[in-house]
C-alpha cells in the first residue's frame, strides 16, 4: 500500500471576532469550498483566530507596566506595556539578551515573547495572547465540529516558534484534542533487532508543520485539513509534548 | 483558489548498498508504484539511505578510542569507540549532561551524538555517520534525476532531531539542492499596515516534517515526494537554516 496525505487549506474564512463559534465558521467554511470534514481528518488551526474567538486580546494602553517591566522595555527598545504583558504571560525567564525575551509560558511552552503578538491583530494598540489553555480550545472545536457534523476527527491548534541553532520558524502543536500528540517506538526493534535511535516522534508538531506549507503568513487561509494520516486517538492533548524543565539541558 | 498538497511515500526500495545510485533508484520505484516523479514535486529522502549510498558507515572494532573518549564512555555507559565515532564528527560540544552528548557538527548541526547512529545499519558493530556534505549529496540526487527524467524538481535530506524543551524529534532538513530552504517575509506588513512578528519561515524544515508523516521509522519507506507546494528555486541549500553559534542565544 502507497502511504499518501492530503493536505488541504480551507479558504474563505472571515475575520473573526470575540465569541465567534470556530467549529459553525470552518465546518460552513469547509463545506463552500466543496471539501467537507470527513472522519478521521486532522483539523490544524492556527493559533490567531483561536485566540481572536476567544477574546484573548488586550489593548496596551490599558496596562500598567511594572517597574521590572519598564528596564527590560528600555533595555530592549520595546514599548513597556507590551513587555509587561509579556511577563504576566510567563512564568519563568528563559534567556533575555539582544532584545529578545524567550520566557516558559503559563502553559509550559518555551518561546519569544510568551507567544504575544501584535500582526494580524486588528487595533494600532493590540496584541494577542495565546489561548489560555489551547487544548481545551482544541477539545472545544472538536466537540462543536462532532456535534455539528458526526464526523470524528482530530484538532491541532499551530503556532510558529522559533529554535535553538536555526534560523528561521517553524509551526508546532500548541493545543490538541482527539489524537495521541507522539508516535511512540520505544521498546520497538528496527529491522536488524537493534534499538532504534530515535523513539518517540512529535506527531502533532510534524502535523502542525505540515499545515503551514498550505496556511502561510499573509493569505487568509488559517485553518488546514490533513488527510489520510492514520492517527491514534488519544486524550492527553498536547501534555506528551512538554519536557519538565528540570530534565532539559537548556534550560 | 484552494491551496492542496499531496504526500507520497514511495514504497519497494531495497536495501541501499555503498556506490547505489540514488537516483535512478528512487526514479524506478516511483515509476514502478504508478506515481512517477514530476516537475515541481519536492522529494525529501531520509538521511540513512544517503548515508549508507556514500559509505557513511564505520565498523567500531576499527576505531582506537582516544583517552577523553574512554572518559566520557565510561561517565555515560557507553561504548568508547562509538563515544570517539561521535567526537571525530563533531567540531564543538554544546551540552554533556545525563549520558546524552549534544554537539555541533562540522556540517554545523546541533544534534545528539552527532547524528552518529547504529539503527537501521545491517552489521552488529556498525553505525551511520550523517553525509560528508548533505546539500552536495542533495545537488547529486537532483542531478541523476534531471539525467534520467527531464523533470525539474527539489530535493531535500531528511534527519530526525530532537529539541530543547519539546518531547519528541521531528524531521528537519539537514540537505537541499533546487530550492529557497526559507520563505522570507521580512519587509512584509499583514492586513493591518503592521510588521509580521515571524518573519522567516523554515520551509525545508516544514518539509521534511511532513514526510515523515508517511516514512515513518519501521516501514521500508525512505523517500517522499511531495506534490502542490509552490516552492522558489534556489541554490543555497540548506545554509540559510544554520545559525551561527556566535548569533545564538542557547550556545
Amino acid at each position: 500500500m502507497i502511504p499518501q496525505l492530503q493536505v488541504i487549506g480551507i479558504t474563505g474564512i472571515p475575520e473573526i471576532k470575540p465569541g465567534d463559534h470556530l467549529g459553525d465558521v470552518i465546518v460552513k467554511a469547509a463545506q463552500e469550498q466543496g471539501t467537507p470534514l470527513e472522519t478521521g481528518d486532522i483539523l490544524v488551526v492556527t493559533q490567531k483566530i483561536v485566540s481572536k474567538a476567544e477574546g484573548r486580546v488586550v489593548d496596551l494602553r490599558d496596562i500598567e507596566p511594572s517597574p521590572f517591566a519598564k528596564y527590560v522595555a528600555e533595555e530592549s527598545d520595546r514599548d513597556p506595556s507590551h513587555v509587561e504583558v509579556i511577563l504576566r504571560e510567563s512564568r519563568r525567564i528563559v534567556r533575555m539578551a539582544r532584545g529578545t525575551l524567550i520566557t516558559e509560558t503559563k502553559h509550559g511552552l518555551v518561546c519569544a515573547a510568551a507567544g504575544v503578538d501584535a500582526s494580524n491583530v486588528p487595533g494600532e494598540n493590540n496584541v494577542s495572547l495565546l489561548p489560555e489553555d489551547p487544548d481545551r480550545s482544541a477539545r472545544g472545536i472538536l466537540k462543536d465540529i462532532s456535534m455539528l457534523t458526526g464526523v470524528d476527527l482530530a484538532v491541532i491548534i499551530s503556532d510558529s516558534f522559533g529554535r535553538p541553532w536555526r534560523e528561521g520558524s517553524v509551526d508546532i502543536a500548541i493545543g490538541a484534542a482527539g489524537l495521541d500528540a507522539v508516535k511512540d517506538y520505544r521498546g520497538t526493534d528496527d529491522a536488524n533487532g537493534r534499538a532504534l535511535k530515535v523513539s518517540v516522534i512529535a506527531i502533532a508538531d510534524e502535523l502542525a508543520s505540515t499545515a503551514e506549507l498550505v496556511t502561510g503568513k499573509i493569505a487568509s487561509i488559517p485553518v488546514a485539513i490533513i488527510r489520510g494520516y492514520q492517527y491514534t486517538a488519544g486524550d492527553e492533548g498536547t501534555k506528551p509534548l512538554i519536557r519538565e524543565s528540570a530534565k532539559d539541558m537548556f534550560s
